[in-house]
């Protein structure tokens, strides 16, 4: 994505750059600060096979340094318990002297507050617009509406288990809707974070506490996944007009905030309701907005990769 | 509203600010640059019966001097044809070295480059969120998408025709349907703009000026009004499931845009056919997300004056 778009960011953002390191669970630490051909490194045997593993950057720490960063994207795997090693990446970035991007949402949940504090500190940026809506600018949207008041909001924003919820719609059965998804790309190998409720819960967490800025943690979050859902429920839900959706739910109490992610019947003429595939959706309820919704059809394939380059030009521009 | 959330701004974002000028047709240019009272100079007595014509600033140069303005907010009535006063008003301000703010869709349709290259050569913002959807960030919106294509859009973005036709299903005539809207407070005692379709045409024409990056002029826009549709026509649309509604339009044409604004049947069950009153809605296709859409649900009354508020915010922070 990077790659595909150099020519215009240099051309029409003013923003040249070039990749001075990549790391990989099966390459190590790699850093050229004289710039890193991408293909070539990822066509690169592995590290026993080639360059000698002492010669390489140890840890995040010298490999940022090596690579004279000044901007990380960080895009491990997200660690529901704990936002690692998500967190100590990002952390290590901005103490270095980087602007930090992420597509986790683990740091968002586990470490928000530390590290937007440490990225004012060092007059660096720490952004996340991937982790939500596949890069749909839904935080920059409520940095552009200062001084308003978000009291809640509800959405579908979990594509695995829309996918599933459709296919058993369609009369297949809970694994072999599974594996639909996952034939589609859609779902990972493992998908208990989907199909759990997880990723749309540490979602609902992120946004809860970036946006409405009340600490939340994951246990706060009623959950329930899909996997109690016969194929004869969600048949008959779609058949009688209304049709099951996982969704994300949060609202403020008092000083707090009421939050659940669940299976519900929603009318199938609703917004909601036309929510298929992969398709997502979120409705904001704010004091000048009673109701303010963004709908992102089936985005596509480069969408969260879209999201991280957004942030890159937000960070250097 | 600026005076309603005044402690908002100064303590959560830092803004601290006096009103230092007002013009209105009754009062003329009145400048203090050390504060003026808002409710105090409304109650006051009009020029004629008050202070003496000579001692206030005779023109907008005049008046933006003696208030030693940093912001303007301009908000006359839009003229169609000439887009005028509003783009003096806002070349006044720049030149003077104020940002310019504006909620009048004039300028952006008779001189938006003129004025976004006067306020880029000095370092000043021209701003203008208030003139489509009430101020819900849709410029900001693409300021966030770098590097996005825009191919096209679609959407309801006229209320008074919103409200008249869905008045019109219920069986009431145009004319009925027209008062209706007028004692709500949506449709003007003019509403000529909003019927014809100017007011929507001026709106679709501001968005592929500002957004697809187009010249386009209202000639080139395709326009009809709701004027000719009959009340039976509108009851049976909505009774077969197929409401009308005053649908803009515009789509990339090899290096144009082809655009229309135009009473279309929609599906009732879409996405168009559920917005009723005063709610609106855009689709934007995109390279990146194909479908990206907002919808605004009945806003608030400050709505159009809190997206005057929030381009304050970013122009001065």
């Amino acid at each position: 994505m990077l790659e595909d778009r150099k020519q215009e960011l240099r051309e029409r953002h003013g923003i040249p750059f070039r990749i001075t390191g990549i790391a990989t669970r099966r390459l190590g630490w790699i850093a050229d600060p004289d710039g890193l051909d991408f293909a070539s490194v990822e066509r690169a045997p592995s590290p026993a096979e080639g360059r000698e593993a002492d010669q390489k950057p140890a840890n995040v720490r010298d490999w940022l340094k090596a690579a004279r960063a000044d901007v990380l994207f960080e895009a491990t795997a997200l660690n529901v318990e704990t936002g690692q090693p998500a967190i100590d990446h990002i952390r290590a970035a901005l103490e270095h002297g980087a602007h930090a991007i992420t597509a986790n949402k683990g740091p968002l949940v586990h470490a928000y507050r530390e590290l937007r504090d440490l990225a004012a500190a060092q007059g660096k940026r720490f952004l996340f617009e991937s982790t939500v809506m596949d890069g749909v600018p839904i935080f920059s949207l409520f940095h552009e509406l200062p001084a308003i008041h978000l009291q809640g909001f509800h959405g579908i924003l979990n594509s695995t288990t829309n996918v599933i919820l459709s296919e058993m719609e369609n009369g297949l059965s809970f694994d072999e809707s599974l594996k639909k998804a996952q034939a589609l790309g859609v779902a990972e190998t493992d998908a208990t974070h989907d199909i759990d409720g997880w990723d749309a819960a540490v979602k609902t967490a992120a946004l809860i506490t970036v946006l409405m800025d009340v600490p939340v943690s994951l246990e706060d979050i009623h959950r329930e996944g899909i996997r109690e859902l016969t194929t004869n429920a969600v048949r008959n839900g779609r058949r009688d007009g209304w049709p099951f959706k996982l969704v994300c739910r949060a609202q403020r109490v008092g000083n707090g905030v009421k939050a659940s992610v669940a299976p519900e019947k929603v009318l199938s003429s609703s917004p909601m309701g036309k929510i298929s595939g992969t398709s997502s959706y979120i409705y904001f309820e704010t004091d000048i907005f009673p109701g303010l919704a963004i709908t992102e059809e089936n985005p596509g394939l480069y969408a969260t990769a879209y999201g991280m380059l957004a942030d890159f030009v937000r960070a250097v521009s």
